[in-house]
């Protein structure tokens, strides 16, 4: 009898679906994020694959309109079943080393939730850094491909100056501003996360083949897509909500009047996240989108990384925040991120599972959880506040204490 | 027996009393605008030249300190009585192709009395260009000395541009920004006005000797201190305020973090105009305090012309609108300045004093005043608001309507 994959490669029923679903559906399917918040994904793979989808019959307040966008959603999603790799191929996410995480993993990102039911089903990533820890202090930085040399050489400083003061930059991976944002944080030995339209083995564009594996080794590359996925230009604008959601607020540093780095900023705006915008010459085509964001939309003026820490608030997800106590309570404020929390921020569940981590090795979180004393949930919720606190960070066999 | 001058040449007794101040006193002198809030400036003038201020004794509120400061003000502009020119040659102000204008007259900008007891006591003109009417649609542009060429071309194209839409464009005579916003205008054969910071036939710096001669011929050199005063540093500062007082609008295109240029900037938003900044390369610290603006002051980022007539008003004076009716009455409504007012926009006292106007040769005002059938003072009022509105201009005999 075989032995099968080891048990750290198996996934749950519910991430096994979600992961089944990035291939069946498109990130961003209206019909699929109604389905998946009144039933579990396995309930919805399930009952695609049955060609029969839950939520009919009476008292369901199904509209006959709203069945028949249900009907057309089922016959895209099947259409794709017979690419649907088999369970033991999904299951094993960490092949050529990319693994995959979903809602509710302590490396979730909860800014991810704020996007409601156009949250990603499951996010595949390739590299080693925590998303979760790595989106807790963290810029967006898009702009026009056909960036300047002034463009590129401002957004690299920035993206550099960013990193080198522990923040991470989120950008789209793409020629241009994209790529000198990701090789600025780079060169500081920054965290930088490019979020794609296609598969995250997938170079596109080619030319960048070198730059993703460069993100992977020292970030992450992240995609709603599974792997192999290519590429397609109704998918750019798709996964530029989640460039906006995955950072702490956006900056746009050169964009022309038609950009689709201006469709980052609108969901950033929409999600209520600060929005920047670097100003350049009103000579240069590629800085009018700058300028037309600051003067209609509000947008900041943002002209070095100092401005655009200023703006953002320390921590971003309002979780990572100890309970108890208003404003105005000194001691029981929001740590400063600057010096970083002291483990007297703590609430009392995340300061017992910090006691329970080693300090080499690494531990499982069913590990965890005994040793802590608390339920699972509680531990995966907790690791996700440490780890964007800083306190502990992902290892190869589960989490470890990070190194002061 | 002489002649004496022609009596249009002749100065009021509170025009001449007005002249003689701004001889005797620096412009914005705080103890000389509490005065004329309270004294005519007769009065005030023949109690410097007695040595005794009014407003003194019991019941008039004084205090030591304040006693104490209008005594030393009585020092400094007694100090300067040796040097103050006869009434003879005061009241010749059109000697040297130089007039004067003061609080009252048809010409005199009604913007001016939002400085309140910082308003001039008068204003020196070099130039046939009618003040009230240029600064109807006005843009105050200034910025930095040492100005790159991009500035230099920024502020040239965008008042060219405004010149070329009939706004006139009001600077400080400086080398750099302010030069190359006088030559746009001139370009566009349209409306300047320089503030200057000395005498108006007081060509400083020396190298704008010839700007200056092509500004009062096309438009106007302007100041607060009488023909032959040099400039000072603190008399920069002081002049600042008619800059921006006399723009419906001020524009910063280019400054440093420590530019004089800010200060304007505060006075514009301190009048309560609207403050706008171009915005430059991040690169540039003599965009620094056009960014900072921008992000601190909430200065609107503007690019090119349209961008600032769009966000100033129509017409900059509030008794520029025609009496009656509230907002949201359209009958009622400033007229579009673009396509300008028409007769039907008027009140019926500047519509009468409209139909008076000669359309060739000029009238003077008494002529205007019998022939419309209203006083003196509301001919002066309506003259400003007819000037205002473009309707008329100033010639060598008066006034005159002004041709389509």
């Amino acid at each position: 009898m075989s032995s099968g994959p080891s048990p750290r490669l198996r996934l749950s029923e519910e991430k096994l679906a979600r992961a089944a679903l990035t291939y069946l559906a498109e990130p961003g399917d209206p019909a699929l994020g109604a389905l998946l918040a009144i039933c579990s994904p396995a309930e919805v793979l399930a009952a695609i694959k049955a060609g029969m989808l839950p939520g009919t019959g009476p008292g369901c307040g199904d509209t006959p309109a709203s069945r028949a966008a249900l009907d057309r959603a089922l016959g895209r999603w099947r259409a794709r079943l017979p690419g649907l790799p088999d369970d033991e191929r999904l299951a094993d996410t960490s092949r050529d080393g990319i693994r995959l995480t979903c809602p509710g993993d302590a490396e979730w990102p909860g800014v991810l939730d704020q996007l409601g039911q156009a949250r990603p089903y499951a996010l595949w990533l390739r590299g080693q850094t925590d998303l979760r820890f790595a989106c807790s202090r963290s810029v967006s930085m898009v702009g026009s491909r056909a960036a300047t040399s002034y463009g590129g050489h401002v957004a690299g400083e920035i993206a550099a100056d960013l990193g080198e003061r522990g923040w991470a930059v989120v950008s789209g991976g793409a020629y241009g501003i994209d790529a000198a944002a990701h090789r600025g944080a780079l060169a500081a030995e920054a965290v930088t996360i490019a979020v794609l339209a296609c598969g995250v083995d997938y170079p596109y564009p080619a030319g960048h083949a070198d730059l993703f594996a460069a993100i992977a080794a020292q970030g992450l590359v992240v995609s709603e897509w599974p792997p192999g996925r290519h590429p397609a230009r109704t998918r750019f604008l798709v996964r530029n909500r989640v460039i906006a959601a995955l950072g702490c607020g956006t900056v746009i540093v050169e964009a022309g009047e038609r950009s689709g780095a201006l469709n980052t900023a609108r969901h950033a705006a929409n999600l209520g996240k600060p929005l920047m915008a670097v100003p350049g010459p009103v000579t240069s085509a590629q800085s009018a989108g700058c300028h037309r964001i600051i003067r209609d939309w509000g947008a900041s003026c943002v002209t070095r990384a100092a401005d655009i820490i200023d703006l953002l608030s320390p921590l971003s997800a309002p979780d990572a925040l100890a309970p108890g106590g208003g404003p105005g309570r000194p001691s029981q404020q929001a740590p400063d991120a600057r010096r970083g929390p002291s483990r007297d921020d703590l609430d009392p569940d995340s300061a017992r599972v910090l006691d329970a981590l080693p300090a080499r090795g690494g531990a499982g979180t069913s590990t965890i959880a005994v040793e802590a004393g608390v339920d699972l949930d509680t531990v995966l919720r907790c690791l996700g506040r440490l780890a964007g606190y800083g306190f502990i960070e992902r290892c190869d066999r589960g989490w470890r204490l990070r190194k002061p």
